[in-house]
């Protein structure tokens, strides 16, 4: 979509190429503990931007597919560990979507734990916002971001907010949310959410209710789309 | 001199408090401990932003005045402790540049351990960089500051560019300045600049050397003086 112009320039290069590199979405990575904002967060940004401009991709979208694996043993996943995710998916989608080409990105029943027949197409826009807990534990996946924002909101704090959550959305008790917390958030978070904090660009206390922090990323993305236009 | 034009707008409020409310100085404020990297940071928003719409406050030109302390006393001035600084100074000075009004900040003289004759005019420019240690750990001094930038280095990486530093350009022993370091910049360190972290609208690791945070603070600025032109 990119290659509608053909001509060499000055220095010797396709101008198609020039444009396709100038036009390369900007990629935008926001980490983050479970319950630490991260979705507020997204939800701000993504309210700021026109939607022909944006595109949002949870990585969550991508736990993998569990068809070969029986309904008694799906229960017991560990949705915070990285290999639950098929992370090699989501990167081989951002470098398609980096060349300009659409994708059909996967979806995930939380019901029966497994992935659902149906995709969603991801279009290159200019800004693709990727949102997870575990994006940027990732090295290959982090290379691929341009701007990795973390928000780093105390455990305390993120477990309540869990909690009300847990109870108040998804029917479960709070004693069942604390034995998830206990049993997988916690200890995975530790291991590899937490040190995944020091490869952000950008660290953000307490994500989408920090309207200081909320308004340079959009300043920001005005400038990538200012740029991106000019171009 | 944002009074220039006076008449009652629809709203029954005088035209120039209005221009004035908006032209209000934007207060950038720069913390994080000794060798985080504070200085690079500071240095590169200034480098990009015309010298006509910023200025910059060291908070350390506030250090008090010690003319009253014999000279055998002052080399055991503890300079990492906020009771060092003259902030209530630092306050009001920014108090009046959002008046529109120009002050004369104090400087300090290193060598004598004292306060110094000379004045510098800060006028009251759209962006006033405020860069210090210590600059969170007032509450007073935190609610004049419209963004709090915390720059949030590993310690044993700020010991060494403190050590180097002092060695070249202060003449020290590599002794000296790990005895000043573990005598007075760790414990007031870990007292008074690392709890203020939690203050700050964002976190950046790394301080200067982070090309992609700087990037952001630089399309912020840019987004506040176009702001401020339009109105």
């Amino acid at each position: 979509m990119y290659q509608q112009k053909s001509s060499i320039n000055s220095f010797g290069l396709a101008a198609h190429a020039i444009l396709a590199k100038m036009r390369t979405p900007f990629i935008i990575g926001v980490a983050g503990g479970s319950g630490s904002g991260k979705t507020t967060l997204s939800n701000e940004i993504r309210k700021s931007v026109p939607k022909k401009f944006i595109e949002h991709i949870p990585h969550d979208a991508y736990y993998r597919d569990q068809t070969h694996i029986p309904m008694e043993k799906r229960f017991h996943t560990n949705y915070d560990h990285p290999d639950s995710l098929e992370t090699d998916l989501l990167i081989k989608h951002i470098k398609q979507l980096k060349k300009g080409k659409s994708v059909q990105r996967p979806t995930y029943d939380f019901t029966n734990h497994n992935r659902s027949k149906e995709t969603v197409l991801i279009e290159p826009k200019q800004i693709i916002l990727i949102e997870g807990i575990l994006i940027f534990a990732d090295e290959q996946l982090r290379k691929q971001i341009n701007m990795k924002i973390f928000v780093d909101t105390d455990g305390d704090l993120r477990l309540a907010r869990r909690l009300v959550r847990d109870v108040a959305e998804r029917g479960r008790t709070f004693e069942q949310g604390i034995e998830q917390y206990l049993l997988f958030t916690k200890p995975m978070h530790e291991q590899f959410v937490e040190p995944s904090k020091r490869f952000a660009d950008i660290i953000i206390p307490e994500g989408g209710f920090n309207a200081v922090a909320t308004q340079m990323i959009q300043s920001q993305i005005t400038a990538v789309l200012k740029n991106a236009k000019k171009k």
